[in-house]
């Protein structure tokens, strides 16, 4: 089994269904390209308790565990904090990261507020946030980062270049005008021939028609070909179309 | 402390960011609204251990649980029998629910593969799906809904028909040019002012420039004005002006 990460959302915005989440699928994207796919996300209220248990059960049980949200200048930013707290490290200013916000706001700017966000777990490296300034960082597998969505992205880049790429995993998508149920027996049977080739099966409403994508992902390419070519034989049998394909590992 | 809910998640594709998950968002609204907040959110591979785990963490600490994802007919779909085993029930065909299929499909279209989905945990209760035949179902606290936002939604209605509402959140939100930081203290003094009003502060862009929304929820609507009026009042003092202003308690 190659490395998996994982994500903690903290967020009562997204809890209410006041915030769209799009870091779940951003970062998802990403390390499943990096080969290192997330395996599982918790989003969780601004509750001290919650956070430090979905971190701490989160960086035992996975390689890596991203954070995103609650690292702004007011009361209800808590995840540094609750970070320190996980691994039972002492919270304070950090050194680093004051000089980091003191050159972006300069010494008149910088208000107590601001300072605020330099204070992290002791022995923290930070990762640059070229969008707005205030650093986020990591502490051994645990990467927090801000929870609006151009300043993550930004901080990601330099997150994804801090970790060991994984077997890239390669998929194929192939979209048709059957019913699921109708390809359910035949893609059963083809999953069953393949170990290493994870497929999966998504109805969709299109034009108010129930159809199904099936995604195939796989490390190995030879096998990932033969496997698709067997979906899209199974698709014909059936008697359907093919209604758009998207393949990262073309057939010959 | 009201009622809360909690949902699971099943779905590799959200995971991978092939999908976008909707469903949290919408259900996070409905059950605000409903006085019945969402207050946690695990999102878990297709792997049985996995959704077991979900469900028993959450069925336990929470007063209701939704899950969405997995319940059609092909392979992959293993959520029914997870909550079976979660709830140490059997597992087998649902007569209620096979007549259901058997209604929508007739019995030639009614494959083996469609028949599945009328596997359930023994003694569930069925929640009606009008937009496409296959029901989802409850057992005690757990509410099993199908992954495709349109069923889903439809599904919800029933769902939240028979769960007893609680008190209404009702929420103000002030958005100002002002940024995060110029706010924070002040916001922190509100927030210590009022117990039960819940202050958020979500720093987004707006045509390049951070900008802050202030979000203040409370069951309490004559606290929810004074506290929001105070809001008001401290971006006047910060030199800030009011963008825009969604009051579900307008001011008097």
């Amino acid at each position: 089994m190659g490395q998996k990460s994982s994500l903690v959302i903290i967020g009562n915005e997204i809890l209410s269904g006041r915030t769209q989440d799009k870091n779940t699928a951003w970062i998802g994207e990403k390390m499943a390209a990096h080969g290192v796919p997330l395996a599982e996300v918790r989003v969780v209220p601004d509750i001290e308790d919650k956070v430090i248990e979905a971190v701490n059960a989160f960086r035992q049980e996975y390689d890596y565990v991203f954070t995103t949200g609650g690292i702004g200048p007011t009361h209800d930013d808590i995840t540094s904090s609750c970070v320190a707290k996980a691994f039972d490290l002492p919270f304070g200013r950090h050194e680093e990261a004051y000089q980091v916000l003191l050159e972006y706001y300069g010494p008149e700017e910088l208000t107590d507020a601001r300072a605020t966000m330099a204070d992290m777990p002791e022995g923290a490296s930070l990762i640059p946030n070229p969008v707005s300034g205030a650093p986020g960082f990591r502490v051994e597998n645990v990467f927090v980062m801000a929870g609006v969505p151009r300043i993550m992205q930004a901080m990601l880049e330099n997150v994804v270049a801090d970790i060991r790429p994984g077997e890239t995993i390669k998929s194929n998508t192939i979209s048709c005008n059957l019913q699921e149920s109708i390809m359910a027996e035949g893609l059963g049977e083809v999953q069953k021939q393949y170990d290493n080739v994870d497929i999966g099966s998504y109805p969709s409403f299109r034009g108010g028609i129930l159809n199904v994508s099936v995604v195939l992902r796989s490390v190995d390419e030879a096998v990932l070909k033969t496997a698709t070519q067997d979906v899209l034989d199974l698709v014909g049998d059936r008697g359907g179309e093919v209604l758009s394909e998207v393949f990262q590992v073309p057939l010959d």
